[in-house]
């Protein structure tokens, strides 16, 4: 019996989507902790939900963790429950839960979720994270199995999205902007491993090509070893490659939005 | 005795402001839930705060539930705390409460928050959520009633907002916009009884009047039913009718503002 | 043993990084109530993130306070534990924290934050809330004392931010604007004593210098007692003045941003 219920959600604080689905588990669960992943998730990005649970997930507690970002949602997709290490994760069947079940060690079983009887009823076709996947966690966490929600699953049925990858050649490493945060740092699908391949240590000069652009710029251990408004790359906290501007906004100043293509290599 | 409280105000997320009432919570109800409903209701609009909380509150435990949007703080209207079904309202007495009141079966009883022994003070003049609500609904946590917090008033004292209504004539219905919101969905004021009375059924055509503007667009189960981009209107999780754009905005794309009248009617 | 841990971070809400400090919080320290601040600080704007703090402590219970705003995260400026009144903060030591710990009554001890046992490791230079502050907090919470943190440090050495200031001469007061709030209501580091000083009552007239311009307006209790639309001012909910427009932004009509100067007198 596992104790904690984490959301992450596209629905936004401007409603009482939210905290609808806090009251569902908290009827039903009273004694549940609930722990909010993230709402803010751009509208219907998958992607993006699946890379902000995928690097939060190796920080939170064993539990079930709900993920609710679905554009097809009442579009005849199923729900599933999948159990990976020591979690179990629950939400719709595309992509948003593959990251963090890779990162959680793959998973162990999957089951469709149709039981009827342990659903908030009527359904709504548009609001499942309150109806089904909010009243479902919290019937876990008092005594339901992941077996009782529905059908068991062959694995490799399970939807998953393709990964942001790195490749490494000829003296170079490519990759894509994964993300953006808050302070205009771009992480990259490059991971500092990519980069010990190609020689490079912290203190080198990175040779950084934008498409046709092709900059220069240090590699250090954070954004603040530069002095500010200067660019830097550095191991971000997922031990991902960003580039940043110390005290401004990288993907503002490059132009560097989710999906850009970025090369990088030692500097000669 | 209750154990859960919840919270919706027009505080924003910018400051101190909603951990402050947390904090006042936490010290004297160590053990009480805190739940946030929202807390960025648009400044000072207690039609929308009303709104959230009545589609709120069938989800929301039983409890203490707090609204504090007033754009009339500091002005002299009373603060009230209203029981109603299984839940106790605390907030001013300005028709915030009143639609969440009604959803839970209409009051039962209604006192005047005046027993200044069961406030922080001094009493902020602008912050009656800290001084005022935060203490009092933490101490219906741990032992008091409402009956201690000041003397009885009349029910029909009690002032009431005029709900969003929906006119049924001719083959048609007509209401309003009541809210828009984060994925730019329309909420009307029509619910899905009204269409039925209209003899609409899901898989129909809606003839739609916005002003003097006539579209058409499916009636459907959700709005992934129709191609992305195109419009539709389904059944909302409340029950009422929205309008949607399929992975789009409906209330951008069709300059529908929260009061703006629509009509409905079956297609010819 | 404190049971209530409290988060200031400028990390925003749009990752999983407030989430992964809850998430390290919960494994560690299970039991232990967690209450937000604040987390859309300014990025890197220490001054705003130490008085939303300041503001706060007084209505916050006996706890751990976390406050992670560090533009120099990673380069080299010391991590600190500071006991005072019922408190112990922790947090970079850059002045975030030291408004709080003067609201609370000064500083009683002060230690390094160096035990890299209490830490998760590898740290990542870049967030130290997430592998430094919240599991020191969480271990403070299940039976460490501040002491085990690393080395104890003479409190003159601490860093403290210059604090607003008023200055009170010839039957005027100046200071400057502290903060904007969501209503627009400017606060200023002026207090209500300082008025007092001068003579003023509530329900007098005050003359208001911005820069070049004069303006004069009505001293009230709050900025209802004044029409919508008026300019008031008001002895607000941290006990500072507050120049006020009932139902309007008076920051944005007077454009008065953080920082300006700002003189008042009682009107001839």
């Amino acid at each position: 019996m596992t104790s904690v219920i984490t959301l992450l959600t596209d629905y936004g604080l401007e409603d009482g989507y939210v905290a609808a689905c806090h009251g569902v588990i908290a009827r039903i669960a009273p004694q549940t902790r609930v722990i909010d992943v993230c709402h803010v998730v751009p509208s219907g990005d998958v992607r993006r939900g699946a890379a902000i649970l995928a690097q939060t997930i190796p920080y939170l507690p064993p539990g079930v963790h709900i993920g609710a970002v679905d554009p097809g949602a009442g579009g005849g997709r199923r729900a599933v429950a999948v159990e990976a290490g020591p979690h179990v994760f629950i939400g719709p069947d595309n992509g948003l839960l593959s990251w963090a079940i890779h990162a959680s060690g793959g998973a162990r079983a999957a089951y469709e979720i149709t039981n009827e009887e342990l659903f908030l009823r009527p359904v709504s076709p548009t609001f499942h994270g309150r109806d089904m996947y909010a009243p479902v966690a919290a019937r876990l966490c008092t005594g339901h199995k992941a077996a009782d929600l529905g059908q068991e699953i062959p694995l490799t049925r399970l939807v998953s999205l393709p990964a942001p990858t790195s490749v490494l050649r000829e003296g170079l490493v490519e990759g894509e902007v994964v993300s953006v945060d808050r302070y205009g740092n771009t992480q990259l699908s490059i991971s500092s491993g990519d980069l010990t391949a190609l020689g490079v240590r912290v203190g080198d000069t990175l040779a950084v090509w934008l498409g046709r652009r092709q900059l220069s710029m240090p590699f250090r251990e954070s954004f603040s070893a530069v002095a500010p408004g200067e660019l830097v790359a550095f191991a971000d906290s997922a031990d991902l490659i960003a580039i940043a501007v110390n005290c401004g906004d990288a993907a503002q100043r490059l132009g560097l939005p989710p999906g850009a293509r970025v090369r990088l290599s030692p500097a000669p």
